[in-house]
């Protein structure tokens, strides 16, 4: 497959693209025509089809895998794809990881890691609970290993939500470490279930956007009422160890203007919202500077950090 | 029995009362002694145990129902029982509702008004969810006619949360009828189901505090849990519905500030958040001044109202 | 007359429109031409003066009615008028209820529902004040029925002040039959009252802006000396009643942010806010989903109502 | 006259004292006796008639003017007065100067400078509207001589709102000269005008405290009435002008949090607002630093000032 | 010299201007061209070169002074010049003052009027204080000289930060006149040094922008380790004098949200960040009405003064 | 020696304890006393001095340490010692560690490990900069050993500011391990100076209060001028590198609101900020579950954690 970021001016295209999107446009002159964007794992590029009720170009929606036939030529300085044949493409044909944004990491590897933090767990209860999600529940796996951690801001990519929650579970463990008053199992197991619920708030990909139900009842209610679900499946579960590892979850945000209903009320409440903070910054300070032409130069005000940013430059 | 506002300098005391409070504490002379805050539903009165170890004192707890001998004194201009003898009672020697604070409406003409609006719900799955809490689940109908709607601030009293639910139902059933846009048979639902969560998050008088579970996880989580619950019993309630319903639970303080970790996205919730926050500080007023010796003079500043606030005078 | 809505590709246009906005342009050529808004209470639609110096062109300013002949077209996928004739139109050519956006309901009905209100006032004051105005007062009458109750957010047109004023006491009229604390009349006036202001806040349409001294005073206080002016005129009105329906329309916004000067400090005032807000979110609400494509759909933030929002589904 | 500054204990009392509070009490052998708190300019003592019923005791209450004759006596290390007579004063045995608070600057040469400034407004219209106040209003001028700029904060004194006046008024002279834009005449008018429904807000001396009105209404809004009101009594006072001067003064607290209604938009309204605010942050520092034993000690967290202080030392 | 603001239609080009942005384009027909911003202090005037790489331009890049051939014509309604000549200008052939905005005041004499100020101060330690930057430092005083008051909001010109310098001191020496707590010498100190970090936190003009140190560090912390670092070269300055006007500096913002690590919490701190933050909204205010084509209509919302702002039209 | 915490009623002490406070009474006889408060590492004990113009009792101040000898009796259920004589103790009858609170930790352990921390930095000149504050500046080491890290809220102990900087070093180095982005040199060099400003900021034990510099200007300008004054002592230290580590220092607050003049803009200064936020949090919390003597209840609202708190129960 010939990617997008390799296409140049004058150049044939025929291969299988994602259509991020699809809208009718009219010219100058009257007549309609086609706006595409077509979309691989490489980027992007703007597609005109100037003939849309021609013999060779089949009735396609956005999201699809459309096999496109076209040339390449520039306008105003930017690359587009004139398209002269357009066919809806079989599964089996495509691969879909080669048309979607995908964790720099693997997953299998991570999942692994994962696992073995949860074979780690001392607490019987709150280890059955992470393997009836982790180890039994197959539907939940693939969706949790394929779910991004957000919409836009970090973590926004195929295994994006593994990714994210193992590295604030590694937080967690390190301070779990560092301050004794902390209780490893349940700061742990509170971790590794506190994004849970975005495997429902979002759509799984190339959609990764807020489900229906995403929007009115959101992540963290939802996964607080996942794990309520499979706790009541475990006998004997303690019912204040799920009162307080809940607590955890709805916690998580730590302040109720950012979605929780509750704010830290117990010190593994108050290290999870560190760890899950610290990770969601540190992630999207660097993959701004990676994305950045200038790393060291400022990048301009970022929301989520609140301040003008620049990558360091030590000298 | 004799209420405690009766009682007079002089009088003997031979009554059985509700022990709000009590700690041990020693005179200037080293001897030990108790102080005591005895209740029934018109107030309460100061006790003293000179003699704690004397025959005819028990041994008792707060929150107990306590026979108490004594004779009521005049220390620095306030009242007080200097106790003789004290025994705890049996259950049956009492009536609790002559020591709690209780609704000025009856119970169960409230509860009758509740079970007619129940019924006039056209929804048949709002209608079955609504019937399997009020009509079906006795332990639930004991607890939710016997709770308070807050433990200071509004309708602190049994019946209070029938009170206050049944008058924001009221308000809902007006606002339906004012604006077509509102689906009344949810809305109406939304408002009957807000507070059920008050169940669980206070305990039951004469204690009516927050629970360790309320204080964890709140009313508005639970009681979004308790209705989904519920729901799971009915066969083909449509999920979008249900998802509804939970949203308006879930965003029915309207503020994240308040504890909603979503903030009113369809109009019942928009709805439902008025009718519920009207109910509060018209209650909340109306305490004040009724409290009030002088309800027309200026009172002093109110948190909840958040201002001096008066009764009106009219001229 | 031919309605905006209803006007087609080459249709030909000869009728009385309303200008909107005017301005000149240059085109690429370097002639000059004129871009013009028509509206008609169906819509608004471009139009292009080509030679602004011809023959049929008369000179006109904005908010002028003109007559206008000319040539429907499509440019970009939306229509526009090439207009060939421009003659400024007499007053009697032309109804101006014709061009602007008018309440769903009738003023005639709407006014005489609110005289009924003012009847059953109980107190002769209050109903003395109220007939100052709403009977005696031709001018304002006048001016109260045709204006709107905001420039863009809500009840945005010819009699909506009126609609929004009737609803809002409506409102009033609920609450005080469920809250016995509050005082009809004194309510139901302030409800009336509370936004009379507004008869000099904003201009009269088609302009319906911010006038000067609405900038500068603000509807409150504007509305406030109004009622305090009418007050001075009625003898005897005792003046702690005066001062206290001051109060009300004073402290309606319930919060210093939305501009009252005073925070609501006796319950009519606190009730009134509660009336006025949740009308207006309704309002906003409706509006919104009325004059959406996909009502069911999430519709994007919206700032009043401070959330994304979407049509209720039920199912 | 004995001041209460230089009353010592074993003197012997025998003067006429304003009596700032009385209440009734019990002694622990449940006799009744009266605590009195005795006001002169020089500060306060505690009284107590232990024998009220008794033959020289008049009836008396808080804010008369009684003649106390009595021995002074320490008890827990703070002095008070054992009254053994007590008789209301009539008007004319005393002086008010004696009991109040007053400005350290003389009234009336304050009073003189506000007059010539007046005298140098070159506007027609604003030097006939503030003659109509300060020149030709006397029950005006006396109260206005007579009012505390604020019940509490600063210039809490007789003569304190001329004293505020008078210094706003020049620092709104000062910044005229400053910058070009600000016109002198309307500014000053405002600063001169700025605060007079201050007294109606607050109750005259020895009282000091918000007034019914004061608490409902504002000096804000009832200033800006007082304004309206003369401005209606001069013939061809431009509309404009009297739009911006109320502006000014509705807009003068700056922002909407602190009771203002309109955020100044006028350059005058902008220059009004840190002329008063500077004034009053000003005297608020130099009172507490005057009444402080070590001025140049950190003195405690301020509320105003919203920061702990201290005096300056310079080395 | 001809200025841009005297460009017309049809004229030919022959000066020397500032280059304020260059970038490359490319036209439909793929060919390379620039578009240039030209500058002097009477605006600026878009340029192209359509031909970059013929023989009469050279290579030059933004901020440099480049001596232009062309000639002016219309497109789109804006004037343009149609580069045909471009070479690097040398120093010397122009004069840097014909091409930055300059304060309307007179540098010069701006600045002996401030060291007639530095003249009079009394106190020993801050007077060498001040003249060890004002006196003796030339780079500091050419730079003092030459900076701005702020990137863009106000006194965005040549001799701004002197102008503001210079009116915030006038205002604390009237302000020390006023209030006799203040100390006179210590606030003078504090004003004229309160802003001269900004010569390190601006770069110099043409470019007027945050450095890099700036935006790290900013003018508060850099102009306060700047007055630090002159008082250790003081032999004999009193420590606390030294920290009171440290503090003074770090505080003359007034709130932490303004940037400064520390509340006002000495009285000529709190008059500093006054005299500070007046001068800046009058010449806000100004600089807007001045600018403006139509300064008594209303202006639009401005940031700085929160609020829609209007010249005053008096009547 | 015996501890304060091991004294019983009826005991006799004879010993040295230090004199937290001590105030002059009087007592309803009208007979001067001294109130005392004893304090050592274990707690305090009130004392009263009844005759203290007798042989026995020398003069003394609070701060010293006194040798009391006196009597331990009950006084409304709390202990006091009846002081019979007083003498002021020389330096060298007593330990001041045993007076004070102290790190549970070893302070030469402690300083050990980050002497270990520094050897590991690789970059020479920030190396050479932590060697100049820890290794060549004897009189900062012993002030550094010595300091709490806070006034009262948490690490409030001799030995608290190297206990709180060592754990944020350690938070930091675990974070560079986890995020490349992150520099670790700049980072715990960072992490090992944010603090150090505490040393002037607060005096030294038994004060441990705020001095007039540290009110004045902070620890966290302080310490950046520390670390600004020993970098100019560093031959070629790269100017980049200053910048960048004394912006970590001065964004470390994280928030304007917390005394931060500027937001974390590099990516160390985002780690940062986080690693000493939540080591003061974890401190915090388990100090206040420490103290308390059910830690599993619930402990009331803490205004650090800005939530109601309790230890963990897990079942």
């Amino acid at each position: 497959m010939r990617y997008i970021k390799d296409l140049t001016e004058g150049a044939r295209v025929g291969d299988i693209y994602l259509i991020k999107s699809k809208s009718s446009a009219v010219t100058k002159n009257g007549k309609n025509y086609l706006n595409l964007t077509l979309q691989d794992k490489t980027g992007t590029i703007d597609g005109k089809v100037w003939d849309p009720n021609s013999a060779g170009i089949d009735e396609f929606e956005e999201k699809e895998y459309v096999e496109i036939v076209g040339d390449v030529s520039s306008f105003n300085g930017a690359l587009q794809v004139s398209v002269k044949r357009a066919r809806i493409a079989h599964e089996g044909e495509y691969d879909s990881k080669d048309y979607l944004p995908v964790s720099a990491k693997d997953v299998d590897s991570m999942y692994k890691e994962l696992l073995d933090i949860i074979d780690r767990t001392g607490n019987e209860y709150l280890k059955r609970l992470l393997q009836s999600f982790f180890i039994d529940d197959e539907k939940f796996i693939a969706r949790f290993k394929f779910s991004s951690a957000a919409k836009m801001v970090h973590h926004a990519f195929v295994g994006g939500l593994l990714e994210h929650t193992l590295s604030v579970t590694k937080n967690c463990i390190f301070f779990a470490a560092q301050y004794p008053r902390l209780d490893r199992d349940l700061l742990v197991t509170a971790a590794i279930c506190h994004d849970i619920g975005k495997t429902v708030e979002l759509s799984p990909f190339p959609d990764n956007d807020y489900t229906d139900e995403g929007n009115l009842l959101g992540h963290i209610v939802m996964g607080t009422q996942m794990v309520d679900e499979k706790i009541r499946s475990i006998d004997g579960f303690p019912s204040v160890l799920a009162t307080e590892l809940k607590h955890c979850i709805l916690a998580h945000h730590g302040e109720y203007e950012f979605g929780s209903p509750k704010k830290p009320a117990l010190i593994e409440a108050v290290a999870l919202n560190f760890a899950d903070d610290i990770d969601a910054k540190m992630e999207t300070f660097s993959e701004l500077l990676d994305k950045s032409q200038n790393p060291n130069d400022w990048q301009g005000f970022n929301r989520l950090l609140d301040s003008n940013i620049r990558g360091t430059r030590l000298g």
